[in-house]
Order: C-alpha cells, then sequence, then structure tokens
C-alpha cells in the first residue's frame, strides 16, 4: 500500500456508529455468553473512525487487543419505529468493517461495553460503500480475516442469529437512524479472545479481512509509542 | 413557555454524548447497584438531543421512563491520555442535563445500558452553555428535579464518586474527546427507579429541574401517540 492514496471512511460524516454483539451463534460460544433473546446494542465512539488501510494503534499498556469481521450497514435515510418489511428501503449500503475491541476495556473494567469498542484507529471502515442494490442479499455474503496471513474468521452472513432487517427494524425503535448512521453488525467465530490460550494483536502485525462485494483492508498494528514518530 | 421561541441544544453539534453512570455513591446503592471501582461508561444517541424546555416523549409501549438531573460538560479542545491536573484545561463549559432513561430497555433488555438511553428527547440540554470561568468550582454546584411541582432530587455536585477532571482524563484514554462532546456526568438520588414502589413518568407529567448557575429546564411528558398530531 505504501506510495499509494490514503482511503479514509467512505462515509464522510458518520452520527452514530452503533453495534450489535454476539449475532453469530458460534462467536457467542466461543466468547462464553449465552446466544442473546434480543439484539445486544452497544456504540463505538465516531471518533475511532478510520480508513480501510489505516494503522490499529494499540492503546498504551493494552495487552487484549483483537480483532472482528463485519457486515457494515449504512443508513441511507430517516427511520424509527419501522418495520421489518419496510427496513431495507432506509439503507443506503453496506461496508466492512473491522470492529477492533480491547478485551480488558470491554468486559473486565467494570462498565459496559462501549470502553473497549471506540479507541482511535478501531473502527476501519471501507473500501467502498457499495449500495444496496449491488451487494443483493445481504445475507449472502462470506466474510474472512487474516492476521499475519494465517485465516482466523471464516463466516458467512447467513449464519447470523438477527439479520439485517431485523436489527434496523429493531434499533428503530430505540433511536432514531438517520443518514449516514452505520450499524457494525457482529462478528463470526475466530477472534483472539476464542483461541486457546486467547491471543491477541501485538505490534508489526498485519490484519487483512474481507467481505464478498464489499472488498478488503489491511491493517498494520503499531504500538501507541510509534504511532506518532 | 408557550408563545415563547423554542431553545435549543446550546451546543450545536455533538460528535458524542458520552454518559457516565452511577456517579454518586446514594443514587448507587438506591439503583441496587454496587459503588462503581471506576467510571461506568455508556454513550447515548446523539439523535436523542434536544433542547431545554422540548417534551419528553414516552416511547410507544413505554412504562418505565425516567428522571435523571445531571451536570453535563463540554469539551472544548481535542484530548486524548489527558492528565487530571491538564483535563480542565479541555472544558469549554457546563450544561444542564436531563438524562432522561427507560429503564426496562436499560436493564431488562438483555443488553448494554445505551438501549434505554438514546430514544428520542431523551436529551434536554441546556438553556445555557455557561463557560468554565463562569462556573468556578464545578464540584460545588446544587441539583435539583421536580415532577409536578414535588421535589423528587436534591444533591450537590460534591458528593460525585469521580469528579469532572477525573472524568475527563479517564474518558480520554478509551477515546479521543473533541470539541463539542458532552459527557453527561451521572446523577444524585432520587430518581423513579429508587422509589418504593417505583414510580414513572406519565404523560401529563411536568418535568422541571435545574442546576446552581446553569440555568432550569422545564419539559411536559407526552405520550408517542400524541405526539406528533
Amino acid at each position: 500500500m505504501e506510495g499509494e492514496p490514503r482511503l479514509g471512511c467512505p462515509v464522510a460524516e458518520v452520527p452514530k456508529f452503533i453495534a450489535i454483539g454476539l449475532n453469530y451463534s458460534d462467536h457467542a460460544a466461543e466468547a462464553g455468553m449465552p446466544i442473546p433473546a434480543e439484539p445486544v446494542v452497544f456504540m463505538k465512539a465516531t471518533s475511532c473512525i478510520g480508513g480501510p488501510n489505516d494503522r490499529i494503534i494499540l492503546p498504551p499498556g493494552s495487552v487484549k487487543t483483537d480483532w472482528e469481521v463485519e457486515l457494515g450497514i449504512v443508513i441511507g435515510s430517516t427511520c424509527s419505529y419501522v418495520s421489518e418489511d419496510e427496513a431495507l428501503d432506509h439503507v443506503a449500503g453496506y461496508v466492512c468493517i473491522n470492529d477492533v475491541s480491547e478485551r480488558e476495556y470491554q468486559l473486565e473494567r467494570g462498565g459496559t461495553w462501549d470502553k473497549g469498542k471506540g479507541c482511535d484507529s478501531f473502527g476501519p471502515i471501507g473500501p467502498w460503500l457499495v449500495t444496496a442494490d449491488e451487494v443483493g442479499d445481504p445475507q449472502a455474503l462470506g466474510l474472512w480475516l487474516d492476521v499475519n496471513g494465517q485465516r482466523m474468521q471464516t463466516g458467512n452472513t447467513r449464519t447470523m442469529i438477527f439479520d439485517v432487517k431485523m436489527m434496523v427494524s429493531y434499533l428503530s425503535r430505540f433511536m432514531t437512524l438517520v443518514p449516514g448512521d452505520i450499524i457494525t453488525t457482529g462478528t463470526p467465530p475466530g477472534v483472539g479472545l476464542g483461541m486457546k490460550p486467547p491471543t491477541y494483536l501485538k505490534a508489526g502485525d498485519v490484519v487483512t479481512l474481507g467481505i464478498d462485494r464489499l472488498g478488503s483492508q489491511r491493517q498494520v498494528v503499531v504500538a501507541y509509542e510509534d504511532a506518532f514518530v
């Protein structure tokens, strides 16, 4: 990628960056959590959003920074209390997202998950926003993620517990969705937290990931201390 | 207020609406939760932000919509990993906030708190942004909230578990704070959840609240079905 122009997030302004947790039953199992009866909702700080090939910066002292390839939904028009039948009318398109997560901050720091989901660089989005008509069925997309060339995650959106139309409808009951809002929809199994023993990102690692029709990403992991020199 | 011009939120663009939970020990007790060892962090959807005297709209079917008078911190300059000593340098000023909360959505719907904190109209802010120099010590401000003229909450920011400079410093370790970000800092005791039996807002109720030096708010509660006629 060196020498090439930097790609930013393909959505210029993201009012809300909303996330669904544990949306693949096999990922819930590897995370040691029950399959949710309804979507688990959290939010990622919009300040964490970056381009698809930007670096992942390990927070100072972080030892549990993890990867999560996810399908992202981009909202195209305002909706509130929308039915599942009409939900897809409000979707502009889809993006590839790495929902980077610091597991200690997320799960061991006495709070809700948001703490471990919004550090700077934890939201690579892109390369493209692909419009819904070009994507076709959002429940038939393969996802994959490699660390240093080794396949860690393989999945398909067909195994989601809650599908795209349900998630849009459901979320619209708790907050009005507006154009540019992005919903990241949960990750298939194969995250570092689920390995035996758990294995997390370290400086120098290279993360590559992609989703059918949505393109691929490549991130080099750097220590915080080396990120600004 | 009828016939007067509508006041909006005094911060025109709020990139992130961040919240601290259980930050008064006596409120933690009434909510039946342990005193947190470090701040509980969640986020309110920015789409919930309104003016100080806008109506509170009960979500359809909601039976547990509750009130929370809170001191809001408005960030004035970007900060990341800022020390407590320097944290107040990044505070533009303060606002009065009603952190309206749907307790069933927040606590009984299998997710993190965000679900019950971001419904439309759940973030009245204002009337004023008062600059830090005019406020003086942010840890010496009285807060109050009435429902239908009956005093429900009385408190003072001096009894916060985590003070303003600590919260800004702490949050800046999990997300970069940018100008316009608002941090709502937890509520003193006296919310509906803590009453015996719990008592929540119903259509027609009038909520008034205020904070020393930051002015006061007045909200009429309306049913969703009557909000748009």
